[in-house]
């Protein structure tokens, strides 16, 4: 789908949708053009400069004020209502959150998993991470129709409102301690890192604690979905066997 | 890496190295070319057939025959000499198997967890799998280069034999027993289906029993490497806790 000309691209970038590329008229980086350009590049999104009949031909409704953004049109859920609405239901909440997670294919994967192991909500910050693109909507299977998914403005925000409302929050950390020996039956959330530096460690120190898995190997590092997949199951395994 | 020539990719395809591509002179699909392209067929390796004048830039030997296949230098380690060595170690044995991984990046995830996991070894079919290519290493983070990968013949074959030798072999299946109900701690094998249909039904009717994952959502359909690092660090939890 298509956002065209100022406002839209505006509201596009502020809102829930997912924009994965703006396209925008060669020199026009001033004025209101200029602070889409800032906010585009801020949130990681893409920016092509073109040529005006570029623009033209890609344009539906022909006013197209020199800027158009193509977007996923996924709306995201908000944090607060997701976690009322899961109080509601009597379960302990689950949450999955990623700190900058930038493939798509991990994302997706992500939430496929994330389903099966019926968790809360999947939470992503708004910077630093890929946002539900197509291609996350096809590789995760169908599961984003599914899973609740909240992008939020600040991850660390997030931490500490969810350490407020009484949840456990624990980083994915190699240094952390053993996952198996860590009680997950409760109102949890588990912060797991990106394909490069894992949770980074200002977010790491906001977290109630630490967990890693056992690396019995000599490369002893997981793919982010991968990680993220055994310790959400790890929590569903200690939730049946406690009987929650 | 290439093999050039009728011989050289005869033996590339019967032997240890993994065989990417084939390219074949057009028209040439008949005597020992056309045995190669049949084979080639068989084994899932793509063969193009290209020009004469293709052939000559690519070929480094200058005495390609019409025939240069593109192979990874990967030795494949022996099943029963895996299993014997990992014997005299005195650990319980624990094998992936894998059954019809055609997605180079969910072997490489596969290889990667299998390393953190600590299995003896990997083992992947001749046929309807991928094999150890470029992609697969690059993707594996380097963990090709520590697990054992064991390519066999026949993939039912190898569970007979490994029944034999006393490894309780489980197909990871959607009906199957929970695996938190199931005893993993002793000389075990898991054998994991591909992208497709998972396990077939043949080859989970010669195993001990069929493993599965609790699904607690909408779409319950987990990725081949993600589902095997579940599994695989069950076992894991399980070995780790009665001491082994």
């Amino acid at each position: 789908m298509l956002a065209e000309g100022i406002n839209a691209v505006t509201e596009a970038l502020v809102g829930g949708v997912t924009v994965e590329k703006i396209c925008m008229l060669k020199g026009s980086a001033s004025g209101r053009a200029g602070a889409i350009f800032a906010k585009a590049r801020a949130a990681g999104i893409k920016v092509v400069f073109v040529e005006k009949e570029y623009l033209d031909k890609l344009s539906v409704t022909h006013r197209h004020q020199g800027v158009i953004a193509v977007v996923t049109e996924y709306e995201y859920y908000d944090l607060e209502e997701t976690l009322a609405a899961a109080r509601g239901e009597g379960k302990p909440l689950f949450f999955a959150l990623l700190d900058g997670i930038e493939d798509p294919h991990n994302l997706g994967a992500v939430i496929r998993v994330a389903d099966c192991a019926g968790v809360t909500a999947v939470v992503i910050p708004r910077h630093r991470s890929v946002g539900v693109t197509d291609t996350v909507i096809r590789v995760s299977a169908g599961a984003t129709a599914h899973v609740k998914i909240c992008k939020v403005a600040n991850l660390n925000d997030a931490i500490r409102y969810l350490r407020d409302e009484g949840v456990f929050v624990y980083a994915a950390d190699m240094d952390g301690d053993s996952v198996y020996s860590t009680d997950l039956t409760g109102d949890v959330a588990i912060v797991v890192g990106g394909e490069g530096g894992g949770v980074r460690s200002l977010t790491r120190k906001l977290c109630d604690g630490a967990i890693s898995l056992p690396q019995l190997g000599k490369i002893n590092s997981l793919n982010a979905s991968v990680a993220c997949g055994i310790l959400l199951y790890e929590a569903v395994r200690q939730r049946m066997q406690s009987g929650k």
